[in-house]
């Protein structure tokens, strides 16, 4: 496992508890390198000369930028290399061996939250059917959900997930700022996260819409906008995205009440 | 029950099904009025002259302008009146009565999807104590779950609510858009976009924060820039969400892997 950021903390240990051995970490620093090699209870290194040429598979999870700046640094003639980028082609792995691919799950994952990896999609894509039949097999004893994606497809992918997930996020995360400045609970908004993440299970996002801005609701629009005079950066964020739904509201056919 | 949109046509339903009697529906299409009429078994009318003056409480359920509106044409004076706005001021129910207040649900409503009301949130206002006494009453059968907050409150709680269910289901719609593009199913992203609500039960939404913006991973976010250029609108969105998170990170101490 090279890398011990957030994707590599709970992949390494889903390989493990999927009765797969690590057989060892590498990370650029000692503490995570420490910290999660203790946790798996196997070899880690901060040292890229160190790493051990036992592996069956390597995965690179890491930054894109230190995905390839490694492939750049390392040979692995023979072995099974993968990144776990979604964006990043498959072909920037071609320095370090011919046997390439790439497992992409798509999921958040921070070290402190725990994941239940066969909820999560992992798409694949390989160099060749070898290669290809490999990583299914391995993948398949982590999820269930497997796709075969294209580069193109992985990456619009990726894309989306930004919006699904770390622009929602970030949504959450206004909303609260919002409801600080006025002492009120994060708790009051908790029941309308779920439901609106629920609601996309059952009806088409488009359908889903609701608010002000999908009905055109001109006079809450103004006065949302005037109580957001003190915060511009989520003043602008407001217009923006009142004006994209107001948009789709007009070339499409959506429910409006 | 003045109104017939999404609002009152589950509120309608949820004061039935605790027990108490829907008197009569107004709406201003008889489509509206009879559907929700006949689904409650009681009178309804599309006359606002026709409104019945046998009701404890009358629910204005409507949008704010329409609210407004009706405030100024029907008097019933000794009657209790609320509506169930966000965003308006309860004293634009003055004309009406002496006796107002409001219900704010903080849910997202569509009638094609049920909502269990006892997870709702309700935040009441009243113009005196007896009032608040009888809308405690009235809406503590319908969900457990009562807030007592002051306009300035409620109108900001509405526009936290506003990003954390309406923009973000635009931003499911947007991942959705583009899916369809490389022809991917949106079950793709329905662990994420459950994992990414659940997660801020947990965690705070600034410790949530993954992605690309918040790493500061500049490859990716041109990238994704680029692969948005045939979609000016969501490149758009893209970029200012995106600034929108690096500024964040700048000035607090985000997670940041």
């Amino acid at each position: 496992m090279i890398g011990a950021g957030n994707v590599a903390f709970h992949l390494a240990q889903t390989i493990k508890n999927a009765g797969m051995e690590v057989v060892q970490v590498y990370s650029r620093t000692e503490e995570s390198a420490s910290r999660l090699g203790n946790l798996l209870e196997c070899a880690y290194t901060t040292d890229k000369t160190g790493i051990s040429k036992d592996g069956d598979l390597y995965i690179l999870s890491l930054t894109d930028k230190a995905i390839v700046d490694f492939s750049n640094e390392l040979d692995l003639p023979g072995k099974i290399v993968v990144h776990t980028s979604g964006g990043l082609n498959m072909n920037v792995l071609e320095g370090m061996t011919r046997q390439y691919g790439v497992i992409y799950p798509v999921q958040t994952f921070s070290k402190v939250k725990e994941v239940d990896f066969k909820k999560v999609p992992l798409c694949i894509e390989a160099v060749n059917e070898s290669v290809k039949k490999v990583l299914f097999d391995f993948a398949g004893k982590l999820s269930p959900d497997l796709y075969l994606l294209s580069t193109l497809q992985r990456r619009k992918l990726h894309i989306a997930a930004v919006f699904a997930c770390n622009f929602v996020n970030h949504m959450y995360f206004i909303a609260s700022e919002i409801l600080k400045e006025e002492n009120l609970p994060f708790d009051l908004l908790r029941p309308l996260i779920h439901e609106t993440a629920n609601k996309v299970n059952k009806l088409s996002p488009s359908v889903a819409q609701t608010g002000p801005a999908v009905r055109n609701d001109l006079q809450i629009i103004e006065k949302h906008l005037d109580l957001l005079s003190l915060s511009p950066g989520f003043q602008e964020i407001y217009r923006d995205l009142t004006e994209s739904i107001k948009n789709l509201k007009e070339t499409d056919n959506l429910n409006l009440s």
